[in-house]
């Protein structure tokens, strides 16, 4: 009975919400884990789910066997298994059970997108490897992910329509709408092997970025402004009905006003400050490094995370370290608030602009032709940085598809313009108060560079020329022509190299 | 005539230089390249060296056989070719032609660790791999840089009294003495194969931020306080006086009063401000996100580098960018240019702890058994990034060994409490006048961060536990006990995971 539009192996969080959320949509879903306990489980829910009509029907397989009889050809059979060795030897296996050459692999995971492409030539020929990264967490994957597509066009093909089915939806002011309701999908299809699992690692490391601002502001309203968690939390719900209108500004607003079950304390101050980090922020800040695209606030955030779990130290550190500080008595309260208001509205704008910048180097360099109104368009809803803010994104790069750098769209350049003194305020407050907000001030470090056009480089060359004779350029000649100082020699003259 | 005691591959500038600084403290040396101009190049100077008394002879060989034939065994073979394939290839080439177990080949390149650590596995058995790092650029290099060495200890008995005659040396202050004089010498043996090359490595990744840091404050002289290059100079070489006194400091101070010889405006004015990099700090930065060892200056002055060379991007930005800045004229100079010095003092201090964490995590991870002290010894002369400071690191981990961090060193605790309000001033200034700092402000995130018992983490954490199900720990209870709420559920409960 091959009556199944697709398979989902892996039935953890993840790939048990995506099922769902196919057979939610009327897709038959075959569904199969090493696990017993993931099975059952998976199995119970969709077995709730498909009594109600218009649901599809679920197949618990046992064995990849199962799992491959139970598909319609070309089977689809989409992975849902921790990133790394595992995604292949799954594949693997199921090579070995019968996997045909028009079969469609799809590896929905976190997987690293320079291991995406080496998979994609490793079974060139003996199946068709295609790739969607998916964004929005437990609940997103259940009632509306956004999903980043790559790989094998004819694949997409065959995908598109359950991808669009399942995907988030948006309505035409870009606003999120319901699961079983009608709008444009975040689901697209982004380039070659490789280049969906790329842009879902930068949207990881813009979100990392942004959870870290979040961060900082509570922290410099706790600290210098003595706010409580709840009162910082109606604030935060406040600035989620204006332009700071996302995801993560909604759920820090509810994290913040909920008790902790157990004490009934504010629920965040009984949770241990040591941040986890599963790896995609990091991957973008050593790409951003790599590629000599800066993204120094996506670095910053992940520092940040490093910096929380040295905890031992830090409490060492508050302790043994002096300084001095300027007294926050002097600080007018609502003004400060409305300051920190413009600080994350300009900082979050710089950390997107960074993200964009990377992965415009990124798709010039492996020809991938990245559409980024498209992208930020997918990212409106499903995904964790959804936001208010990429609608603008979008149009933005609508209007100018080729935009040197995000920053530089009209909007925006008038938006930072009108905040651009509350961000300067808030990044003086925290150094002279002592209370850090390492990725709001290198956010604003990176606005004022890209405002530079002589950066202090030039004394850095010439540094580098007088120990290391590694030659410079002048700004009289051509770049290519490249000259060294006799530094050493009693009169200096110039030579070209 | 197997007379040479060591040879030298590779003689463009730093193996040409340390070959005759070799030759200079009267060592026979055999030279060899693939470039006859390098080769006869270092030839003719060797031959106006050697006519001196008590000089080592030169042997100039035209093919590798020459090599392993002009030298006394076991044969010392320092390599100084470009970091990557080539290094093997040559030691490939010399196997080839007799290299014997018991010689030793030297890789004085800057080599990644790792590809160090990789090529003692692989030529094992087969002759003695050793590996020095040198530090100090050409002049270091001819008479007398830093030398870090690591692998086979017993190789390291043969070349030890080499090492330490070209070293650069330091009297009983710490203070640099001449080439030929009696001092320490910056040379040690610190750890299994990869150690050195590692330490290096950290050493130019913090070599990287000391240049952005003082090329900030340049920056700032310059846009904020209206300063010429020439009266920054004259600041800077009054600075290199006190405790800011070190190599680079003194170059820095010595380039800014250096005019172009071609349109005798400064030199500076006229060096193309397009930052270049051979990968050092990069990969000092990568590392340190690998290993969750914070350094972010460090990256913050990669990033710098790579932003400086989006120039026409910049160029753009600063004539489309819009943004409201402080106006300097209420700036009192001379107050401003102390609070410069503090900053700069501080950042400094906060960039070396930094890079001294980072090898710590390593050492720890790596089991090095690195010693701190003996580190910031042999990093007081010869090297690049030399200062009259590292005298002050070196006791601070005489005195304490496994000290937590160097900003805990009691010397530093007071050192920093008395100069932190000027580095404050300095942050704030650059906030509010848009003359960006990224490093400085960076140091400053970091050292207020560690004295931070709280970091707004917990939020974060939360925040992770609310979308991803990632699970959070309690303070109040075991870090190993991982709670999750039911966030999505109407009353919330917290579950153990």
């Amino acid at each position: 009975m091959s009556t199944s539009n697709i398979a989902m192996i892996g039935l953890g969080v993840m790939g048990k919400s995506l099922a769902l959320n196919l057979l939610d949509q009327g897709f038959n879903v075959t569904g199969f884990d090493i696990s017993d306990t993931h099975r059952d489980g998976a199995e119970q829910e969709a077995g709730v789910l498909t009594k109600q009509a218009a649901k599809g029907q679920f197949v618990k397989a046992t064995n990849l066997s199962q799992v491959l009889d139970s598909l319609c050809k070309p089977r689809v059979i989409a992975l849902s298994v921790p990133a790394g060795a595992i995604v292949e030897s799954v594949i693997d296996d199921l090579l070995e059970v019968g996997l045909e050459q028009d079969d469609i692999v799809i590896d929905t995971g976190n997987s690293l997108w320079t291991d995406t492409e080496a998979r994609e030539q490793k079974y060139q020929g003996k199946l068709r490897f295609f790739s969607t990264a998916v964004s929005g967490g437990e609940v997103g994957a259940r009632t509306g992910p956004a999903l980043m597509a790559s790989g094998d066009r004819q694949a997409w093909n065959y995908v598109q329509p359950m991808w669009e089915a399942i995907a988030a939806k948006v309505d035409n002011k870009g606003l999120p709408v319901g699961q079983f309701e009608q709008g444009e999908p975040c689901a697209a299809y982004l380039g070659p092997a490789g280049a969906g699992h790329y842009v879902k690692m930068v949207h990881n490391g813009i979100e990392y970025a942004d959870m870290q601002l979040i961060c900082e502001v509570y922290h410099f309203m706790s600290e210098v402004l003595g706010m409580s968690a709840q009162e910082i939390g109606q604030v935060f719900e406040k600035w989620n009905q204006g332009v700071l209108n996302s995801y993560l500004m909604e759920i820090s607003a509810e994290i913040l006003q909920t008790s902790d079950p157990i004490t009934s304390k504010p629920f965040v101050e009984v949770v241990l400050d040591k941040a986890g980090q599963k790896g995609t922020g990091l991957w973008t800040a050593v790409n951003s490094l790599q590629q000599g695209a800066p993204a120094p606030t996506i670095a910053q955030a992940v520092f940040a995370r490093a910096q929380s779990s040295q905890k031992s130290t830090r409490v060492m550190g508050a302790s043994q370290l002096k300084t001095h500080v300027q007294p926050s008595s002097g600080i007018n309260k609502q003004a400060t608030i409305a300051e920190l208001h413009e600080a994350l509205y300009c900082a979050k704008l710089s950390v997107y602009a960074q993200g964009f910048d990377l992965m415009k180097t990124m798709s010039e360099k492996e020809q991938w032709e990245l559409d980024f109104a498209h992208i930020a368009k997918i990212w409106r809803a499903g995904c964790i940085i959804r936001a208010v803010f990429l609608q603008d994104i979008t149009a933005a790069y609508q209007v100018a598809p080729h935009l040197e750098n995000l920053l530089f769209a009209q909007r925006f350049v008038e938006e930072v313009h009108n905040r651009s003194f509350g961000w300067r305020a808030t990044v003086a407050n925290s150094a002279l108060t002592g209370v850090p907000m390492p990725a709001i001030s290198s956010a604003l470090s990176y606005f004022d560079s890209l405002r530079c056009e002589v950066l202090p480089a030039n004394l850095l060359q010439a540094q580098r020329d007088y120990f290391g004779a590694h030659s410079y350029s002048r700004i009289d000649e051509e770049e290519a022509n490249k000259y060294h100082i006799t530094w050493s020699a009693g009169e200096r003259t110039q030579i070209s190299v």
